[in-house]
């Protein structure tokens, strides 16, 4: 159906030398998951398709609803509901107990959301014990090839540009995974979630790397895996930086080969090479 | 405090030539806003402090709490509480009733968040009724000069990159008010809040000017304040597009002169000069 001239994936494109022209445009799909346990929503996000299960799995791991000796017995999706592709629910073994507090019952969170299931202020920090001390580290070197790294790894990145990705590296700068999202927080629970169906958790000898900023949230979902080091390629808020000096987490932020900046627990970084 | 050697405000830096200092690093603040209406929470959103009055305002607008007509009577501080300075509460009319829908009664949002307050898929499509049509246009020139005026009006995104800003402008170009929060969604709620507190409402010939990408949520808060058009310098999602398309507003993307995209409704730009 066209609407004023324009179709369907269709874009009016004005070129740098101020030619107008109708182009094919691929826009970075945006659609609702509704994630249940049992007949219960426990929560909403906005989110690209594509590796649910992660999606869902890495939310629950990181609003401690599972924690990692846990197991997923299955997903499924809904048989006869009108957008049963957008709703998953988690099973879990016959007789065991999840416990949801009050804002995990009532279920909503949003693309860009970590916040969701806490009921106020006092709640949001969220209880994980900080990262054990050891003697790994990472050479300046291998940081500083991890942004080509996850560029290399995505997708769809190139094509829109409205896309995050996050990806997990071992201390060599292997990638372990890297998930794209339209939510950054989605990207981060699609990467933990697919290491946590792994059996891969504690990520204790990996590093996540993120394409956007790093925010409060996202060293909370790390911390959740157990990863000591988060890199970002932009800017780290001020929460975030108490929050990875208080969880014993290195974060490193505008990595931006050849320079970055490093905000907490330079231990692990190899910096006299 | 000294945290193996990085103090509070400290950032160690690696330089374009390999040297690493120690330099002062501002980061984008970011922390919990409560907002509260009466002893009620409604919602908790990681903000950038400042102008916590519009944030909470645009908010309710987005949220369809309040409407255009409604009248805010004051804001507040709890006298006492630990955290007085993350929490706001809204005051309305004596005997006015304010509806709240089920998630608005429980309370959570995140920074990014815009689909907090809707319990399920079917609940997201807000209902707020589409723009009418105007003959009122906009000319490409204006359009292009928009990102300079929206990073002529930000303050803190230069020095740590980590913000988003939201502005709103006339057809001539001229802007009205601009925001900046490290949430995206926060940045628009406090541009429309201080458009709603001054009564300007609706926006019927203003547009939004995002700098991130266009999400649907920031579509729905734009047609909250009755804005036809919204330019953003990144992607927008599908579903973006195909809300702006349904609520006959005006969408462009990847504003980036002499370049840019239009997504819907292109007969409120004027392409033939």
């Amino acid at each position: 159906m066209k609407e004023n001239g324009i179709g369907p994936g269709q874009v009016i494109r004005r070129r740098g030398d101020g030619a107008l022209e109708y182009e094919h445009d691929e826009l970075t799909v945006e659609e609702p998951l509704e994630i249940r346990i049992g007949r219960k929503t426990v929560a909403t996000t906005m989110r690209t398709p594509g590796h649910d299960d992660e999606l869902a799995a890495g939310f629950l791991l990181s609003e401690a609803i599972i924690r990692s000796g846990d197991v997923i017995k299955k997903f499924s999706r809904p048989t006869s509901a009108r957008n049963r592709e957008n709703i998953i629910t988690v099973h879990f073994p016959h007789g065991m107990k999840v416990k949801l507090n009050s804002a995990q019952r009532f279920g909503t969170i949003s693309s860009s959301c970590g916040l969701c299931g806490k009921e106020s202020i006092d709640a949001i920090r969220q209880n994980f014990p900080p990262i054990k001390s050891t003697t790994i580290r990472i050479d300046i070197e291998t940081l500083l090839r991890l942004p080509t790294e996850l560029r290399a790894n995505q997708s769809e990145f190139a094509r829109t540009g409205g896309i995050h990705a996050a990806g997990i590296f071992d201390f060599s700068g292997q990638a372990l995974f890297v998930r794209e999202d339209i939510g950054r927080h989605n990207a981060v629970d699609k990467a933990i979630g697919r290491a946590f169906l792994d059996r891969k958790l504690p990520l204790d000898r990996h590093l996540l790397m993120v394409s956007g900023r790093a925010s409060f949230e996202i060293l909370q979902k790390a911390l959740a895996a157990g990863i000591p080091i988060v890199a970002s390629v932009s800017a780290p808020s001020t929460l975030a930086m108490e929050f990875a000096r208080e969880s014993n987490q290195t974060l490193i932020g505008f990595l931006r080969p050849p320079t970055f900046n490093i905000y907490s627990h330079v231990e692990r970084v190899v910096l006299d090479q």
